[in-house]
């Protein structure tokens, strides 16, 4: 028996037959990596080394592993993996470490800058079934940086969210609100998935991009962004993020897109 | 372009080719995982904070992420495709982490016990080139486990190194030592290995086993172990270290062992 089907076995007696498949594929993806690169052991004490500062980095504030996962690309293969749109849906994109629940509620058209730095400028669009009925009363959680790039929660002073917001969308599922102008940001890069970016010759930049959640009865929750085109970033997202679809043009001060949700 | 090629292109701009292959291989290994066994966002969420722990659990005395790969089988992938055999040398196994450089030396056939709790017993055998000449003068580390199972550098209060020696191989290559007979014991499993481990339903125990270190001008270090015949945990060791050609009979209290080394 080869000393990798030796391994798979190892987790066959798992209570959890989900546990043991898992650990099958991943056990015989590791090995064939090793046997692939023929890893050696001065490669192998330096991956164990950066898994280690990885896991040292992560607090209360910092989750270095999520951001691992974002650079290798692997969070969104789990978000395709579990959101296929199925050809109509609007497609998913990553949560990212913003996100925060129980953002204040504003009706249609207000300004939900509260004062955030930047170009004032107003958003509108719909959300729509897949056979294109509107959606009326889902709810929309925005979040969205300002023009230095930064979101209210990485200012330590401030006593009210900014730029963030719970909307809900009206009788022909048509939603709007004002505030500023998103602007690219770098991911935290000052750890060793910084290091790592370094080394690809890669840079931590986020192109432009306003957060929305999706809810409403019967639809799968959307999780996604709006990008602004033109943005230089858009084919360099240090966490992949980008489709196509999700691309926006702003008319003057004005951007517009309409959202359609998957049935759950 | 699919998200895996995005992310492969990614690291083409890496300074140092070999960085590139690894990532390369290394991206389209986990995604294929992901996409193989559809990673559920649980599941993912999961995986981070098992890794979050065992980057945590590291400090000065305890390396998690080395048991992690040991149970994986990683640590045994990268020894065999870094020494292979040639058919002749004595296969390798893993160094495991209580090794320490610069032993007491030993003349042939003295007892290197120190007082160490266990059965006596009396350890023989030649160190050889491929075309089976002897290696005179060749260093040979040597350490073990107790009849309780603990290495030496596990007790807080030892004031001097038990079972554990370096020798030197005489003109016609023979190495001789007494010591105690070595005993199976547990891999630390109060972390997140362990709780891996009991997911797996699988054990935390090595059989029993005495390392070897040799090293000899013109050949390749061998870092390897001898295991006791008859132990009960010989098929379900712990860090996959067994190797059938390592396993030895003890001859009441004296067991012999010939090494091989291949040339550098």
């Amino acid at each position: 028996m080869t000393l990798t089907d030796q391994v798979v076995a190892s987790f066959g007696g798992a209570a959890s037959p989900r546990f043991a498949e898992i650990m099958t594929s991943l056990v015989r993806h590791l090995h064939a990596f090793i046997g692939e690169v023929r890893l050696t052991e001065a490669e192998w004490a330096a991956a164990i080394d950066f898994l280690t500062r990885t896991g040292q980095q992560c607090d209360d504030r910092r989750q270095e592993f999520i951001l691992l996962s974002d650079v290798l690309g692997a969070s969104m293969a789990v978000i395709d993996v579990n959101h296929p749109t199925g050809g109509t849906a609007t497609e998913s994109t990553v949560l990212g470490p913003f996100f925060v629940p129980g953002a204040p509620e504003f009706a249609a058209g207000e300004d939900i800058s509260a004062g955030a730095p930047g170009t004032p400028c107003h958003f509108s669009g719909t959300v729509r079934s897949p056979a294109g009925d509107p959606v009326p009363d889902a709810e929309i959680d925005v979040w969205q940086s300002d023009e230095t790039g930064h979101y209210d929660v990485q200012y330590p002073d401030l006593d009210q969210p900014r730029g963030r917001a719970r909307l809900r969308t009206d009788a022909s599922g048509a939603y709007s609100f004002s505030s500023v102008r998103p602007e690219s940001y770098p991911i935290p890069h000052d750890g060793p998935v910084g290091d790592l970016l370094k080394a690809a010759g890669r840079g931590p930049m986020r192109p432009a991009h306003i957060h929305f959640k999706i809810t409403a009865p019967g639809f799968r929750t959307l999780v996604t962004h709006i990008f602004v085109a033109g943005d230089p970033h858009l084919g360099s997202d240090a966490v992949f993020g980008v489709k196509d679809a999700l691309i926006t043009g702003f008319d003057g001060d004005r951007a517009s897109f309409d959202f359609t949700l998957a049935r759950s």
